[in-house]
């Protein structure tokens, strides 16, 4: 079983149980993003995880919980992002870049945030002039050293 | 004066005052990423927020506080960047793009986070592993609606 | 039932019972326009607007309303289109562009329209040297602010 | 004198005399946005017109009226703008373009809005859950025609 | 039917019945560029028309009848052609570009000339030295106005 | 003297001497559009006509007429044109390309129409319902052949 | 059948049979290159030809017969080959194009080398530091007139 | 002095002494198409042969000799060469790129053409149809080894 | 047996029977790296190892051994990866290339490293701040020559 | 001083004194190929290196140690680098990408090798059918982990 295949059995079993993303990562005790992304086929999930998500969504099948442990190859469509609220983020990327470039780099010194010893967060905060959207990124700090 | 050369001479000046983006957010009373993209040219600074800026800075000039309050046509360089530390932001937005927009609207509804009513932070984050990167991003949502 | 294969039902049965996209905003109560965004696969329907568009068209089918509920990713083909019809929009976009920011800009201040809180409607003018085609876009202007 | 010196020319005295496009406009008794096109380059000026932009603006110099009068060539940088009021508009011609291509030729038959002879307005809607940009494009259908 | 499975059925039956754009287009009374264009996708007949090219190759077929009235999508594949008969016109295109637009518009004034009011012929011209083809593009001149 | 430098100062000089392309071809003997070519630097001219370029436009300079004489390097800007001008006839060779390929190689068999071997008019042809365009290529006809 | 078809069909039969594209070129009397590149769908083979290839590889089958003689669509996959043997090629000609067109057009003035009226042959020349691949590239010199 | 420099130095010297690249070439006992590439920047020379080319031009100058020797960075503009003269040799490898990957590795096995170890020939073929250009490439084939 | 298919074929054995790349390196006597690329369809296997790798895993398939002797064509997708493990190595390619151009030659002369006579090994490196990966590229040096 | 301008200074000094890179890393106690990637501006030197730079190449210029120490924006020309010496690297992260993947994740696991935690040598190996290079990258392994 591939990814994509993988991806459309777990959506499918997930409409089924009517399991939301926050459902779904208490029952696996892993973050929602984390578990979605897992599903989505963009992250491996370590074997008793990848137990834990088959069992949680009534799927007990070996090609599928192999599919959920494979090293996934990270693609995706389109340099540029369109639907909107993806757009949204890569903009904010091209806007602010130079930006939190200067900001990080001032208090950490030369480096980059790691998008590999990294996690993600998505909250709703309630607000009276309409909810909002509240992601974190947190990644490891990795200087550049001279050789 | 264009943002560029509005870009260098706040750069000079922060240099020879060694004030960091922290100082000219408190100095200003805002935050440091959001005074950061002003100084970069990405963003306009209300009028008052220009003259406490220069003042800051030790730059008390006209035509630099009109470019501070310009608003900026905001434009980057490369479709996929290619500093490491940007770069890496770009891979996030691809690897974790269709897993946020899924989370997200299971939790909101059909929509998007604004990246026009939104604000962003960094902060270090000690860590005995080595220290982390944390970005906030806090964008309003903006559900699509029907006409 | 994904997208695309709700819209060539949709399109069918629209040819079938010979209703026009007037017909079809009229029968629930809103914009040919936007409805046929949402036959397009565009834009997701209410539950009670989805039920009435699969009514309407003598489709009353849980798949297909489900389908007309889902959230889209909306994507397109082409960066730069090359129908005609659509091009010409592309190149308005093009060439009035830089005008139209500075003209809504001097009007508003700095902030942009938005295509989220947005509608659009389609008219036929006529006209003796030629009838005329008349788009209104409408968009919540959405103001950049410090933070 | 070429149309970017042309440019840069008439947005400094329009500074200087403190003339909003609608002031302009008026003037010389045209829509501010074809005005503001003008004076972009993206159009050319009858030759009343000309002088009366110059006059206007206190600019009496035969170069700058040739300028005006020159025929642009009409080229924009980026096929995918950045700026985020110009995507915006860009995003609307992708998700909507197949859309409005329909609701166009159901209303017409097939053929195409002219992007030639066109014009454009934009008005402040007021509105207490925040104020709308209306955008009104009016083009000439073309229609195909057999030979 | 859609278009592509039209063009198949066409070409066809063109070739058992051995019938030459130049016979179909006596057939049908149009010129044979404009009648390949319509067997190729790219242009809609008229209802009469539609009935003929149908009736000429012997396919009295409703569903492909249909297909050849109906709106096409305009689209092509790559931007910069390959096929070395097609990238000449784009090489035309490219090289004598500013040249045409220069010569047109001191003729005409500041427009454009149509693709859409247009018409195309291709002759055969004899020549001792090696034959000739003669493309001929008739297209209305469409000036910009000021409003 | 360069080829842009060259364009710049023929063009200079026509306007002084208010001569139309058509004006230039008489004088020269030859076809306007050819004339125009060569001043925007995307043909060479032979010695002699280089010098009645000159002598027309009272630019008696030896640098200017090695510039007219000189091999172009045929470059354009944009793999898509933008100017709506020009890229209305790349829309049509997108439009029709394959069409002319087939309606060509049916009248004379495997081969292509050269652009090297190739030449070009613009003609007014006036109509009551607005006059058109009407551009003539004509290129020897190159047959592919077996080695 | 098209091209593809009868390209799979012409190299299991050479396989089968064993013959070497010279001994193909020798069987039909023509370059092993342009051979090949008829088997390869880039070539259209004249009629006493392809009947002579379907011969020598023991494919008497009419719709092979017409698939070789009809003219080709000549497209490639990628503006920029990636293959190292093909990529190579390209090296030369983005390195060496400037110089070769300087060397050309020396020696027989304004003009191209045709890729039309061309031939192309491989030999393998052997050398004792390790044999050598020669191509060789033959073209008729079309020059650019006057017109 | 950079390569560019040292390039119009060396071209205007050329046009001063009238030499042709056959005349250079012989003055330096090296091919003229070696040579040319040698004056445009996409070789670099052995110390004696740039103290001959520099001789032979009359240009005794350290500067230039040094840059004809040094190492050069090869690159070239657009992916898609535009000139005709060079876009045709880009036709030719991509019409051609597979039949002579195929000729080749059947005549030698699974390897390349080297464009490193390799060198080139222009020559004037007289043909009384139209004298030809004749490219000879000729460049020592590497086999890929297991390893 | 197309390349794809001997690769999922491969892929598949080699689970069946947990070998890893290392126990088939070992089994035929090459290096992992190399037989990975082969199994990957990115080289040939010369005749005795292509018959070993099938003996290893159990696939007595002359097919197969065919697909695994055939010259590839060796095309990968998009022109800069996106999954991050290939991406990283694009990155030192991109950050790197001139410095080690630089290096490369002022030890060695102009000229290149052959990616053809190339080897390339990966070895995992034990380190108690995380263990790290090594990879070893060896390539002939390849001088370029005047001719 | 930018970091172009810190280049250009530092390879002139380095020309006059006619240190090689491996003169200047042994003078500063570090790899030659860093100092380079340093000198190229495409990495940062701390404090107490750049000062030995400055010393070894006899620049003691305060604004060069700062652009010596600057954190580099870390960009490249062409998405595919076109120098053959650079663009062999990137055929061979093309070729072996997907084999490098598989062998590296076998050996370690989901996770990637470090561009940041990096480091890079290259050596001349001395050959008698020629001499190679060979380059060693050598970066930490950082696994993808569940949160």
């Amino acid at each position: 079983m591939d990814k994509p295949e993988m991806h459309h059995t777990l959506m499918a079993a997930r409409a089924r149980q009517k399991m939301s993303w926050d459902d779904l990562g208490h029952a696996v005790d892993r973050s929602p993003v984390w578990v979605a992304s897992v599903c989505y086929g963009m992250n491996s999930a370590p074997p008793d995880i990848a137990q834990k998500i088959a069992t949680a969504l009534g799927l007990e099948d070996d090609a599928l919980i192999e599919a959920l442990k494979a090293c996934p190859t990270k693609t995706w469509d389109g340099a540029i992002p369109q639907d909107p609220l993806i757009y949204r983020l890569y903009e904010v990327v091209g806007v602010y870049g130079p930006t939190l470039k200067d900001v990080i780099q001032e208090k950490f010194g030369d480096g980059i945030m790691s998008a590999i010893d990294f996690s993600m967060d998505v909250e709703r905060v309630e607000d009276p002039k309409g909810d909002r959207v509240k992601i974190t990124m947190n990644g490891k700090f990795l200087p550049y050293k001279s050789w």
